[in-house]
């Protein structure tokens, strides 16, 4: 067995109150539910038992993955970690589709039209205007952003080109300066990271379901490549986890 | 009414466990009471009522003033803001005192000697050794720091000659680059920055009583010299809380 240069601990967030209510959330920014909450405490919990100890984590800033640090890191006794909270993070922008919920959203653009936004790699659902108030440009939270960066709606291509710079430019010198890092984000970006690291298809990273609240851990080389990766857990209890999330694409 | 160029908001968190048992508890990473947490939310309910909005937020690396932090931010929707997590800010270390509820430590040191420790300005308590489960030196979170910097007791001169490093070197900049501060710590480490901002004496700090999970804020001008300082809140609680930090203190 190769012996990893760099481990990296993978953690998307649990359930939010618009996940329940089946609702397209994007950059919404809506908490999680209790068992969202119980999701991040479980997390931290198997972490701990396995002796996960680590440097520095990055979340996004969107509420439901800043919780889901914060519960993980409790349980794990690391809270005095340094988090870099960073926008790059958050999960892919859902435009004008932001709010709806599918049977709203079905019956305003159809079926077929909702299914084919879902489900393929580069065609960007409906965009916001910069006067509709999900704008993220009125959002105190991106204030310092520029301009060009604010999404007004995104496909997975483009989640995937706002991720990569931060990646490139910011966690990989980290990673090769040894920093063990949790990465805290959403089921799109994660996405984003694994199809960069796996080299994935864009077929193959659409069909990729990585499961809420459950530590996924990648060993990497010297010059991060991955050598294997691995779920923490219980096998039984992530596969109905994959299969949970699967089912909730379909859903929609 | 002078308009300040600056403003800037102190927190100290509330109760811990060890508050409760009425321990020494210095560095020891305690957590917060179901009390304490609320007293987080409140004051971050204050905040919010009074339409507070940072740019940066400043903790020490305990997780009683993490927690806090949490809470505050969580009420108030800003938990997206960077933390600054820094050990400077840390409680005053209580050296071989750490652990030792008041009847323990009357028993060993005597209440003369006890009153002593706790009301001077400059007389250390018992240091803890090297070889001492308590020191800092075997504690992942302060493994960076060089160890001439971690302390093995500390009297508030210590604690003062600790914290104002950070202050001067990093926070101050902050400040004049215009960063709207919260500065989330206990006791002793505000007391430090208290010190210095209103130029109080040794024995005027010692008789300072921050209350705790009341937010404390600074109006300072462009030298930053404060032009007033005051707490968020109904008065007569605030009253109630100084009186009852100030028994607590008296009763140790």
């Amino acid at each position: 067995m190769e012996k990893p240069n760099y481990v990296i601990v993978f953690l998307r967030h649990g359930e939010s109150t618009w996940n329940k209510d089946n609702r397209f959330t994007g950059w919404t920014d809506v908490p999680l539910t209790e068992t969202g909450l119980q999701e991040a405490v479980d997390a931290g919990k198997l972490l701990k038992k396995e002796g996960y100890q680590f440097d520095l984590v990055y979340t996004s800033v969107l509420k439901r993955s800043l919780q889901t640090t914060y519960y993980t890191l409790f349980e794990l006794d690391q809270l005095y970690l340094q988090e870099i909270k960073h926008w790059r993070l958050n999960e892919r922008h859902y435009g004008a589709l932001q709010g709806l919920n599918k049977s709203e959203t079905a019956e305003k653009y159809g079926d077929e039209q909702v299914l084919l936004w879902r489900r393929s790699y580069s065609i960007p659902p409906p965009p916001l205007t910069k006067e509709d108030e999900r704008y993220p440009g009125k959002d105190p939270k991106y204030a310092e952003l520029k301009e060009e960066d604010l999404p007004l709606c995104e496909c997975l291509k483009d989640t995937v080109a706002r991720v990569m710079p931060l990646w490139n430019e910011e966690i990989v010198p980290k990673i090769k300066e040894g920093k063990k890092l949790l990465i805290s984000a959403h089921g799109n970006s994660l996405r984003a990271i694994v199809k960069y690291l796996d080299n994935m298809s864009e077929e193959d990273v659409i069909q990729l379901n990585i499961p809420t609240g459950v530590p996924l851990v990648y060993h990497l080389d010297a010059e991060l490549k991955p050598i294997k990766h691995f779920y923490l857990g219980d096998a039984e209890e992530i596969r109905k986890k994959v299969q949970s999330v699967k089912n909730q694409a379909q859903k929609k």
